[in-house]
């Protein structure tokens, strides 16, 4: 998916809604018998009125093995067979010298086909840009994450008082461009979306943190919009697990309307609509 | 795996050897028509005289699918089966907030029962701490890795001059102890091992970068041996892929004897044997 695509999605869909699929067995009605990709085929036929994006983060499927890997597999064809015109975004957070980020980049972007994967930024250029050598495909790099622990060094500040992921934001942008790399932001960190905008004017930003980690979207909104909308906010279980009962995928899709009624207005106050 | 219990299995067989199984199939013989599971049983049975433990990095199964990945399952189960005493490494690079970090903890020790599994820190405490909660189970950080973009970030200093790897190896010592928490240090920084030793003066550490990617085993040894060995140094391509052809498995088998050797007469100098 182009940047431009990207853009005509979010204007057609008045939406910047990203579901998050980390199925939780825990949290599924017990009638699904442990199934996440039946579970995910109910949330995603649900909320993609709503949605400009999926998100399922590897971790929720690489726990149940190989068993789980082809649930993975499974919901990113589902979504390419029956919502073509989605973003598909593969939670990965990998990062490996490059002969190995080479090897993930190609098991992500030609093998499963999805349109971008996430990436930590800690091994540097080599473990990065074997990721942006595919067309229309978008690295999304790790800057400021939503959790507790991105104080221990993603803010850590060198002799000009500039923090790493500031270093991140910067060095990144030589390797490449608004048209095939994004950046992680949470959305805890909503006041900060300021200065990160003065480095990063024009890239996507892609959100998590709105909902059960307590970002708030109207503040992600208000410091973050740019022109061309350029954010993408993640939501997963406040979405996909706002009921654990058989009416899962109803209280999801009350619960993704919700957020995109309040996109919209924000979008049109915005001017971006 | 016990600390002690890698210590005498260090003694036992007089080597720190960790064989990375990270199979090419355009390096593979024609013969194993791409079955990595069949190229990791032969080159296991030939190198478990030599070494203590193997090290799997998941970008080379997962590249291929659920297929790939249960090639990399049945790899684990051949190493449990046949060789119990052997450390087994996930090379899985992984880190995200606390409730992801912990299905991946889970997925790693409970499913697959791996020994160890190297983290990435750039997220911080609560992505790292829930691979710690494990009895005889090891974290394993990356700190200063072996590639070229290690420069770009893990470098970077603050006001006092410290770096971010010795960051990295500081504050994760409050998280973990030697018992559960080792590094990576790649063994192309070779000199580098006598600051680092400073900071981590009993953890082990793991040591790719030997071979193919240049770095030197004695400088690594001279610089990094503690009193307990503590170092963990692995080779990938110049065993596995020392040749092409159909005698993979002898060949891998004199080049791990060759290290294995080389390594013994290092333990004896440095009067841990």
């Amino acid at each position: 998916m182009t940047r431009q695509e990207l853009i005509d999605l979010i204007k057609r869909k008045r939406s910047f809604l990203c579901v998050g699929l980390d199925p939780d067995i825990s949290k599924m009605p017990q009638s699904l018998d442990g199934d996440k990709f039946a579970f995910n085929r109910a949330i995603i036929d649900a909320t993609a009125p709503y949605a400009i994006a999926y998100k399922p983060n590897l971790a929720f499927y690489e726990m149940h093995g190989a068993k789980g890997y082809l649930a993975f597999e499974q919901t990113i064809q589902y979504i390419r067979d029956n919502y073509p015109e989605m973003l598909v975004i593969a939670d990965a957070k990998r990062g490996d010298i490059g002969n190995t980020s080479r090897m993930y980049a190609s098991s992500f972007f030609d093998t499963l086909g999805v349109d971008a994967v996430t990436v930590a930024p800690y091994m540097g250029e080599d473990s990065v840009t074997p990721f942006l050598g595919y067309d229309g495909k978008w690295v999304i790099l790790l800057a400021l994450t939503s959790n507790r622990g991105s104080a221990d060094f993603q803010m850590l500040k060198d002799t000009q008082g500039t923090a790493l992921y500031e270093h991140v934001l910067t060095t990144a942008q030589q390797w490449g461009t608004p048209d095939n790399l994004m950046f992680v932001v949470g959305a805890t960190h909503g006041e900060m979306f300021r200065d990160i905008r003065r480095i990063v004017p024009h890239h996507f930003l892609l959100v998590p943190g709105v909902g059960a980690q307590g970002g708030s979207l109207a503040e992600v909104a208000q410091y973050g919009l740019n022109e061309d909308c350029g954010l993408i906010v993640n939501s997963s279980r406040g979405i996909i697990h706002a009921s654990n009962s058989d009416d899962f995928a109803q209280v999801a899709e009350q619960k993704a309307r919700e957020i995109r009624d309040e996109m919209s207005q924000m979008l049109t106050a915005h001017k971006i609509l």
